[in-house]
């Protein structure tokens, strides 16, 4: 049996399924060849027991032997040193991912996660749009002249890559990459890996499963 | 001479000061004694070596010997390896600290940074302002219930705390935390460690020099 447990919820409402972080670490453990099975919380009652593992209510959470771990950036961070199919090993390799990993979630992220509600929610171009919107602008000009020169972000794929491009196909979900082609091609180099569309099929099938 | 070197802007305007990410390096450099020195870059002017350091062209980033690393939650992750007065070395103690630091600038931060502009910007109580206040309370709520039950995040203090009442303190700042007393004890906890106020008062001496 393997040693590594994933757990996300049992069923989602339509639109975030394909979404939902899980994918993330099913990405990674996929891209790393390490064994693991998923299990289910419940999406409709949050128990003491889920809160237990992930204190905000959400998904996912990931148990390696007695570790539990979650954030879905601390647990491919601790996949990345599994696996030199994740993140290199050296130390100037590791610092590389680490920036990146965090220019994700922090810099990269903050902006896009709300810009995408607002489309979700058919908000864009009303009060407040221009904040949102201008926001997230500066980080794509960024991103794109970055993205223009190399492949990946660290001259290799690594879980600094799953998380950017995670990001990123949110925003490409709502048409938001239009202007920026090397983004735009970025995240279909990303999303054409074998082990992203794995992960991506798995998570769709899991929850429709439930259904 | 230092092997750290700190780069923050040479100036910033009245409003930020106090709170430019700088400070959280300052704060783990002078909870660690690491040696380091503090260097500037134009605020006015981001030219082609800022954005080689930092590719969004902000502040801060750290040079340690010929390493030259971004984003403040990767600089801390680094500062963590050398310093045990920062973070655990054994996995699990490092797993946990992993987790919350990336639950202070992913699940905490996002919804904080946008609630502290709409703060800045007079826009609460205005369009949007329920979605942005409500994302930050679903969080506030779940931080409270955990801040109630323990002095720092894992346990001891590390990293992680740094992140996290550097995030809770601009709510704090904007008295955002008037609900959440373990919150907002937290805050003060922290802030009034001798090496917060050190770093504190140097960031706000280092940009009242150049006025």
């Amino acid at each position: 049996m393997p040693d590594l447990i994933l757990t996300t919820y049992d069923w989602v409402p339509e639109m975030p399924r394909g979404f939902v972080r899980d994918l993330r670490v099913r990405w990674a453990l996929e891209e790393a060849g390490l064994p693991y099975r998923v299990e289910s919380t419940p999406f409709k009652e949050r128990d003491a027991d889920h809160i237990a593992h992930q204190p905000f209510g959400q998904v996912p959470w990931l148990t390696d032997g007695d570790l539990s771990i979650f954030e879905s950036g601390a647990i491919l961070m601790h996949l990345g040193e599994k696996s030199e199919a994740l993140a290199p090993a050296d130390p100037r390799g590791r610092a590389e991912v680490t920036e990146w990993v965090f220019a994700a979630l922090n810099s990269v992220e903050m902006p896009a996660l709300p810009w995408a509600m607002y489309q979700f929610m058919n908000l864009a171009g009303g009060p407040q749009w221009d904040f949102v919107d201008g926001f997230l602008t500066l980080r794509l000009q960024r991103m794109e002249a970055v993205l223009a020169g190399r492949e990946w972000l660290t001259g290799r794929f690594s879980i600094a890559d799953i998380l950017m491009a995670d990001v990123l196909r949110v925003v490409d979900n709502f048409d938001g990459l239009a202007g920026y082609p090397a983004a735009r091609a970025y995240v279909e180099r990303a999303t054409a890996r074998p082990a992203f569309k794995k992960a991506h099929a798995d998570q769709m099938a899991h929850f429709a499963a439930a259904d």
